[in-house]
């Protein structure tokens, strides 16, 4: 076993290079297991395990949970902890998180059950999957805010600047969470990017932030049906990523107004919805419809 | 809904690039949920849903449960279908899979919960993790094949030339075997960098090529635990990605004898264990260490 020391360890490698090799240190993303458990009136049930990256585990839970729509605001919450139970070796007490509910009782578990069959996938057709985001209480998103691209190709730069791990390991996905005026609110990073994601709303949620109305996501990867339906839950209008959307994320985007903006580089962006809200200045030519 | 016709779908989408805007056509992944279901004896059951990219649905359905340990030769399944129920609406029936098992029931569903909570984590700390796959019915690795490192440097490069859809969409993950000498066997592509390696596995699997002791698998993006665990019980000993390995896939690779490659690209690579099967040949220099 790699000794693991945070959310990155120290391994040695082979690299090999214009014919020749040599061995030096590198940094990989710690990757390992985080079960999280619901606990209320002195029962304890697993209600999700994830591949993940550790630190910032209880934004992780508290994100996850809302997305679920098992909580919905932080007085719910009766604290979040790592498992203390004598039976858990010490080693795995920083891979299970507890929990605590101010509930008479778990929620059902047949409940828990159609819900994460629901949120999974439903259906099971694309449009089952759309149909069970507007089932959730999804707060309507405002017309706003109005975005300028130039206020858009910027922030991938600010991300990769405020990504210390993955500037080290080359392995991590990171989401970022900006304001209307492109200020960076919150960066999280984790080998999963929907952990990535979970993590910021999980940090929002914490600080009494949601929903995101006035607020733009930046994922550093694609954009996937679940990385939408996080951030619809959550209230977010702009949602940007640095690689292409799935044709799910895009239909997600379009059934309930987030612009969504997909290939977001230094010079260059696609809006494949809600193009409302992005401002065209004076620089910007005529409209031309090109065929491919 | 964005019409959904195969593993693409045609989209309008705005360009924003140098200040100017203008809108044409474009083309993205198709991802839809795929639910698996086992049938035996007239039961069904449902095992999982998964969003993917349409497309080799079948071969999915097969490498996902010879993975799981459900399956462990083509003479076990009694046929994959797509779902024929007539109260299933016809738009998705080809997002619904039965596989149909020779045997005299359903395998217990207190059977299947536990293997899929200990393969989708277990003890839940990395160490348990790799207990995981030990435990399984994996077959030992053979000590080959060698391979020379520019045999590898070409591989990506044979992986795009072969990849239409990625071309078309830039949102596709690739999984591609190649034999030991680098030929192309399978390539499949998929949303979801878990399916694409499910599918060319499956693949395998239908052709009775398992275990896969004399191929290599090469994955477009990074390489994490639960590929090399796929990887792993596949019997595959060489395994490439094209980006960074997480700290848990390296300790996979490590204890189970995998050769793992990371950041191959056409004139480097790092090798991060089973370093015993790259063959150096007369060109390459002295090892030289350096610490970073």
């Amino acid at each position: 076993m790699i000794p693991r020391v945070g959310s990155k360890v120290r391994t040695r490698v082979t690299v090999v290079e214009s014919g020749r090799h040599r061995v030096r240190d590198d940094q990989l993303a710690t990757e390992e297991p985080l079960e999280i458990r619901l606990q209320a009136a002195g029962e304890t049930q697993t209600v999700a395990v994830t591949m993940r990256t550790p630190g910032n585990d209880f934004e992780l839970a508290a994100g996850f949970l809302h997305n679920e729509g098992i909580i919905s605001e932080p007085a719910q919450l009766n604290g979040i902890t790592y498992c203390v139970d004598a039976d858990v070796d010490a080693d795995q007490r920083y891979n299970i998180v507890n929990v605590g509910l101010r509930l008479a009782g778990l929620p059902e578990l047949a409940t828990l059950e159609r819900h994460f069959y629901t949120t999974s996938a439903c259906g099971v057709c694309g449009k089952a999957s759309l149909d069970a985001i507007a089932m959730r209480d999804c707060p309507a998103l405002p017309p706003g805010p109005a975005v300028n691209p130039s206020l858009l190709t910027a922030l991938p730069q600010k991300l990769r600047a405020a990504q210390g791990l993955f500037e080290a390991t080359g392995g991590l996905h990171a989401a970022g969470l900006f304001d209307a005026s492109g200020t960076l609110m919150c960066l999280r990073e984790d080998v999963g990017r929907h952990n990535a994601v979970d993590k910021v709303i999980g940090w929002a949620f914490m600080q009494r932030k949601l929903p995101l109305h006035d607020c733009i996501l930046l994922v550093s990867g694609r954009a996937s049906y679940e990385i939408l339906q996080k951030s619809t839950v959550a209230g977010l209008p702009v949602v940007c990523a640095v690689s292409a959307p799935s044709h799910l994320a895009v239909d997600v985007a379009r059934r309930f107004g987030v612009t969504l903006v997909g290939f977001l580089r230094e010079e260059r962006l696609n809006v494949y919805a809600g193009a409302q809200r992005i401002q065209w200045n004076g620089q910007i030519g005529p409209e031309e419809i090109e065929s491919s």
